[in-house]
């Protein structure tokens, strides 16, 4: 095992933290620290918002996780999540220049959870939570984003769901279709799922002609044991009360998304209309095998880097955090997360199908991004 | 206010965090996030013990505040104390190569204090709590260190205690006095008198000989209205029960220690004994001006950086976690403790009425401390 160059590179982990002051002198350290400082904290208790202004906390980011749902690799525990938060803080820092900083709860408990979280928000800008299992992630967030005054996004959910809809989009404009004619198929109703069908139905989507389907099938208004999250979806798509399994759903559909982990038969595929798209997006193993995707659908899209039309949520999060601080917003709206989308797909022009979204190393990507959240979040008036 | 200096200088905080390894190539993106990083998260959930090799927790501790006691300002709550945390993180990394993370808490509550920060704990190899009051940080730090496996540590109580035991043995030598003979009065009896007390004992003071003042006078077994810890300090010292005020117990004394933050008046001082040592620790104006303290004593200390034997924290925080997380160790204990104050106190040979505690700036100082915490704790047995 230890010859494994992951394990040689993880040595010692992946992040420092740096001072940037000097703290060699008597002057500067009587300015840094002891009794200079003071001041700073004086002025600080008589006006809280120079706080963003004055301290590390206007740039930078918790990332917070239960260990409960980390990567395919399910509930490993907080420990054992500490090497995927370092390298998502690690890509905060590369591509957003966002100081992030790994959490990891000793507790699955949602309530426990949230008071952590509520605790220690003094100390950021905005919160990130990750690798959050579903349901309990989005009643987690929902709490969060009520009591706190800083951004809070589960990336699980809304940075995949971000990605999608501007990997749809382009999708249909390389397709040379409408969005709100396309038939989409979403297989997967946990985070990343019920946040992909909000989103593309926010972005264009017609969600009469969306179905969400589950372990047990289509999802549908009135079926037995939904939790609230699937409820919903059951509301806002499938208008026409489809039932039935994943093959049936996938009749004549266009658009695959799979964001459930699992796997889908070449039988249910096959039964797609022509010339659409399969999204697969389960890592390391896609739901559909992309070599069998591409005998149903002119556009493949993975979450992994050796296909073409990687989807990655390090497309969305850095620029969006970046911009949600730059602005001083107080949370992430939706219109946000579609400026997002946007701005990831525009980075692509034209789109084709081998390229409906930019690659994860284009340093085009998050300034662009950045740039386009913070005006939305003036738009949508959540800044301070 | 913002012409002054210091505010330039705080502008964006005093903090940044870094990735150790690049992410600029699909192949090492690849490695140190998905898919590679999901073989060193299965490692870790196999055996936990590694989370200390292949993620920053190894060298990372926490910098924790509730905002009620900071510096001399008191209760300035979170956000205000944010400078003076950011500050330490940056010692902690100047001195110690330690990643210190400043976490500033939102309650004041100390049952959520020590559910945020056991919930959090995960994420650190140590904690360093800071700038909480007293007498409510004692249950806190008592109640964390008995839950967490890993070193916890009080720095106002024990930081400062270390250094004043060097201090106080260093002392001693440039008088020619025996440490055992001396008579010493600690005038303060909140978090750092106590700890003061506690550790200068424990470094060979006799307790019979030593008296603590809080702002009603001698504490003496039997007075009423103590709490817990000063109900300690009253069977631990002041042998023979005196009682009265601080003018009364400075008659004759060796040593005064002042940890209150008040004011000693010079009348009270006038009585000592002559050719002692006044260590005036309040910060920015000591008990004692030391003008007035070199009326009456031979050896003067304050917490300035404008006058001689500056007693400052950071000789002994950084070296102490360094060595601490260097061994492994699982609490910081009184004999990793004493052990620091003697690598202080030897940092100076010999020392001098000038000279009783090294530079804050000495960089031979930590690496010293380290070293000697780090064997201090295999001895004690508390390594993992």
């Amino acid at each position: 095992m230890f010859d494994d160059p992951v394990f040689a590179l993880h040595k010692g982990g992946k992040l420092t933290i740096q001072s940037t002051v000097s703290l060699t002198t008597r002057e500067n350290l009587s300015m840094a620290y002891t009794p200079g400082v003071a001041r700073v904290c004086e002025a600080i208790a008589e006006r809280p918002e120079l706080a963003r202004e004055y301290t590390w906390v206007g740039h930078t980011v918790a990332v917070v996780t239960d260990g409960s749902a980390v990567l395919g690799l399910g509930n490993i525990g907080p420990a054992a999540a500490m090497p995927v938060m370092e390298g998502k803080a690690a890509l905060f820092r590369e591509f957003g220049g966002v100081d992030a900083v790994p959490i990891c709860l000793a507790t699955q408990d949602p309530d426990e959870i949230v008071a952590a979280v509520t605790a220690i928000a003094p100390s950021f800008g905005g919160i990130n939570l990750e690798d959050i299992s579903a349901p309990r992630c989005f009643d987690i967030e929902r709490r969060l984003v009520e009591t706190l005054s800083i951004p809070v996004f589960h990336d699980d959910q809304h940075g995949t769901a971000v990605v999608v809809l501007a990997a749809l989009r382009n999708s249909a404009t390389a397709l040379g279709r409408d969005l709100g004619d396309l038939r989409v198929v979403v297989c997967g109703a946990g985070a990343a799922g019920v946040a992909v069908t909000k989103m593309i139905v926010r972005g264009g989507v017609d969600p009469a002609r969306v179905m969400v389907c589950d372990t047990r099938g289509v999802i549908y208004r009135g079926r037995s044991n939904l939790n609230p999250s699937k409820a919903e979806l059951a509301e806002l798509t499938n208008a026409a009360g489809v039932t039935g399994n994943i093959a049936g759903a996938l009749r004549g559909a266009d658009v695959l998304i799979g964001v459930s982990g699992g796997s889908i038969a070449e039988e249910a595929v096959a039964g797609m209309a022509p010339g659409g798209a399969i999204l697969a997006l389960a890592n390391p193993t896609p739901e559909v095998c992309p070599e069998v995707a591409a005998r149903y659908a002119s556009i493949i899209a993975t979450g992994r880097s050796d296909y073409p039309n990687q989807i990655n949520n390090v497309l969305a999060f850095p620029g969006i955090f970046r911009g949600a601080l730059n602005a001083g917003a107080t949370k992430i709206t939706d219109g946000m997360k579609v400026a997002a989308a946007t701005a990831i797909a525009s980075a692509v022009n034209p789109p084709t199908i081998d390229a409906i979204v930019p690659s994860p190393l284009d340093p085009r990507v998050a300034p662009a991004v950045t740039a386009a959240v913070a005006e939305a979040a003036r738009r949508d008036g959540v800044c301070r």
